[in-house]
């Protein structure tokens, strides 16, 4: 069994050897331009460490895990014109760099990539990975279109949000692991629970990033805090806070939201927050996906060694704070 | 054996039936409002036939056919976008009548949808038929990128633009046929020439739609002409005529693209073409391209009968100006 850092390595290694570059320049350069961009690759380490803990073949793992990655990222360049995005991973995003017609073809030609690399694949369950693929897709956009509703929308709930973070974000962590154990060879029940511990680990992951967007160490988050606040964006945190706010909080919380000054924007909100004990209330919730999906966890077959492997990527995961 | 009329009626009954529709509206309600919008549906029609005339089992392909139809129905949508078209089939297109960002994730919505209903096809040459689809679909991207380089650039040779349009139409309509082929049960070399019948056929067709576009009665045609005359589009109308132009007639040629005046503009564009016999010169290249196609119709073996569906179909692909 490889450790997180040995699959990581594979993953590396195998995207560097893969070149999109042949004409016309202007579709496929942000192919290799995104791509190529260093990142934590947890989706397609996904792929490959489920396979590798049911024994399967590995190295037939490897290019249906990039295709993974490669949706990843078609979805952030398409995500990324939608929200006007200008930088991701301290570096210009495709439709800045470029412009917006190249960053719609030549996410559309990463989308189709992404199929070529599925398609490598070619066994009696290649159509059943195909299927889980193209029903995680289509559930990625609709989480993409629900959280772009909920910017113009006054009534989201909580269960909204959460079922759009479910879409947008952890159908693909379980989908990730799911296609690696069928590569696997794992059986349909067995897949199944693999996909249900990353749905719900995705979930515990989706909420600790937008924990982290406001209470993160910025040195440690790798990104600029209290983006989310600035944007008045309707985070798990936002929607607890006016759920649990008293009438005169909840004006408090209006009128925060149009503070013009930035550093004193945040300061209230968080100020708020901390009165309201969001923080406290994120993490429950956050441990309430995180324990169900370590109950999917114990149902599966397989023995305690190598379901350590996905507990150790599950805590890794949500101890990023500190 | 169906006629042409039939299959069309088997496709358009089998298009009504489908709604995507389902939440997020903003998502799937411009499904519905592109797919209804009827039109010659040639391509699932294509796919059809082809599994027809080799007394496959039609009802197999329809889906199938379907996704190629829902397929180019997405490219229509993103390639609006980029071009900046605001009308098509005498309706809204998507970005205007929804915006912008509806446009893309609804047009990657679509392209997923596409792919679903190829893997409605199950047998031992799903896979085949998959990377037929998948090949074609980033030709196809490839295609649109093409063009849109030409746009601004000056030394746009005649077998650029052949080749443009042959990922960007042709590839389509040969794959069409290849699938309908396959499902039909046709061996690979059959099937290899269907997809060749298909790609020449498309060449001569897109030819046509260049000369339509500038000859054409707009009546009979469905379309306002002088459009790529307006743009100064670099069809090959437009190449040919500078290929063989003097140098006085050129410099006319290059006045004429500034003219500021529509009517005038066109008049003068048209006058220019016809000292230059530039219908004629189409008139032949289309030609070539048709009895390419024939040639490997001839090939194919089928009977004369079978034959005889598809040599319809081109002739009433080739007709559409008189």
């Amino acid at each position: 069994m490889y450790s997180i850092d040995e699959l990581q390595e594979m993953i590396e290694q195998a995207i560097e050897k893969q070149s999109f570059f042949k004409a016309p320049a202007e579709l496929y350069e942000p192919l290799d331009y995104t791509l190529q961009q260093k990142g934590k690759r947890l989706r397609p380490v996904l792929v490959i460490m489920a396979c590798d803990i049911f024994d399967g073949p590995i190295q037939e793992a490897i290019l249906p895990a990039i295709g993974i990655e490669v949706f990843h990222n078609f979805t952030l360049i398409h995500d990324d014109i939608m929200d006007q995005s200008p930088m991701r991973r301290g570096k210009e995003t495709v439709y800045k760099k470029w412009d917006n017609n190249i960053a719609i073809l030549s996410g559309d030609a990463m989308f189709i990539k992404a199929y070529e690399f599925m398609l490598t694949h070619n066994s009696e369950r290649t159509i059943e990975i195909l299927k889980i693929f193209n029903q995680t897709a289509i559930e990625v956009c609709e989480g993409q279109q629900f959280d772009m509703n909920f910017e113009k929308q006054d009534n989201v709930c909580i269960d909204d949000y959460i079922n759009m973070i479910r879409l947008k974000t952890a159908v693909l962590l379980g989908a990730s692991l799911k296609i690696g154990a069928i590569i696997g060879h794992a059986d349909a029940r067995n897949a199944d629970l693999m996909y249900q511990f990353g749905e719900q680990i995705g979930l515990a992951f989706q909420l600790k990033d937008d924990l982290l967007d406001t209470f993160g160490d910025p040195s440690v988050f790798g990104k600029q805090t209290g983006t989310d606040i600035l944007s008045n964006k309707k985070t798990y945190l936002y929607l607890k806070a006016f759920e649990i706010a008293n009438e005169s909080q909840k004006k408090e919380l209006i009128n925060a939201f149009n503070i013009s000054n930035p550093t004193k924007k945040i300061q209230t909100v968080i100020s708020l927050y901390d009165q309201l004990d969001v923080k406290a209330h994120t993490e429950e919730i956050m441990k309430v996906y995180y324990n169900q999906a370590l109950k999917h966890l114990e149902a599966i077959q397989l023995s305690d060694q190598k379901k350590q492997q996905l507990t150790t990527l599950a805590e890794k995961l949500m101890v990023r704070i500190s």
